[in-house]
């Protein structure tokens, strides 16, 4: 019994690092299309979604029937119960590099506004964000959960900075740059917001190892 | 025990009911901020998300007591491990309404762009499918469950419509309107993201009560 439910926790360790994985690939490859402005490997992220979203389903399944077949107690309870919002978070993150993708789709056939260096900045944050937020949730890493936490204001100020010069260099200069600059403004929106999940996940990590609530209470990572 | 875990049941109805209703009124109130172009009562949206925040952890502890306590079977655990989802979606919903404030305070200084008729009405179908779908979960209907899916089309087409008016009618002729038209166009964002996630619980809902997997597979419905 026992040794079933440590292969199960196993399991369940092993289906979400690969949806990680999958996700992070995702932002990746989605942000690659942009970069080259190839439809082709835009469309091939949003196809690869399918994949994802099958896989959330058995992950939730795992969790379900871990928790009703060896009715774990409290520390394993929570890891699991922490690991099904994980789950939703992962999925949620390669809705995010689908929006990319459609973005890209919508852009392809226009010429670049300027040279992209921000976004790929901001896209290599997110990833490494939802990386690290993983690795804290399977290594039970505080530390390395609050670094993730910490990061994400870097991640806000660079999407702001993104989001401002698009509007006042483009938008608020030149009407003709409105269909090239939108969807890059959306872009720039999605990565944040992908930091965004991987900063819930190292929330629910530290709140899963220490009870201690960081989500909606920044300030107490100090502490 | 029979009784205290109904109890805790009937409790955990109450909590995701509060907090459905607050999420609601935090969606209305921004929109009537926008709408006022009221500057107080968007602040007022943006300070009421603590209280939201607060009730998700309750909620959650909630969840995760009444499964360790009381070993629930199958149906109640997965009812559970549901309404810990749609917490989750509920505290988004709110966070979602709270972007709508912020943009309400970048705008409230400025003449509106235009009448305001369309994003009041995605607004109004947000908050339908919200309390639809927090019904849905509730007294386990199946049908309102199914409907609230079906009305996610309408809210993408509505989307789809404003930001296609945003863009081609105001910031690609006219460049002085970007500082009011790309606030406009996160905001038709953030409502059909609400919408989107009342389809979440909606989809989620469906799973816990026929163990039929409508996410990610909208052509079962008709099953």
């Amino acid at each position: 019994m026992e040794r079933h439910f440590d292969e199960g926790l196993k399991e369940l360790h092993k289906d979400i690092l690969r949806m990680a994985a999958l996700a992070q690939e995702a932002i990746f490859k989605s942000i690659e299309a942009l970069k080259n402005r190839d439809r082709t490997q835009a469309q091939v992220v949003i196809d690869a979604d399918n994949k994802i979203d099958e896989l959330e389903l058995v992950v939730d399944e795992r969790c379900v029937d871990l928790i009703a077949r060896y009715q774990p107690m409290a520390g394993d309870l929570r890891f699991i119960t922490t690991g099904m919002k994980i789950n939703a978070d992962l999925e949620r993150i390669a809705d995010l590099a689908v929006d990319i993708g459609q973005r890209v789709l919508e852009l392809a056939d226009k010429p670049l506004l300027k040279p992209l260096i921000d976004i790929p900045k901001l896209s290599a944050i997110a990833q490494g964000m939802v990386k690290d937020a993983i690795d804290a949730f399977i290594n039970k890493d505080m530390a390395l959960a609050k670094e993730v936490i910490i990061s994400d204001n870097s991640a806000d100020q660079l999407r702001n900075q993104i989001c401002d010069e698009l509007v006042n260099d483009f938008l608020a200069k030149d009407a003709a740059s409105a269909h090239r600059a939108v969807p890059l403004l959306l872009i720039a929106r999605y990565l944040e917001r992908i930091c965004d999940h991987a900063t819930n996940i190292a929330e629910d990590v530290i709140y899963m190892a220490e009870g201690k609530v960081i989500k909606h209470h920044p300030e107490k990572l100090a502490d």
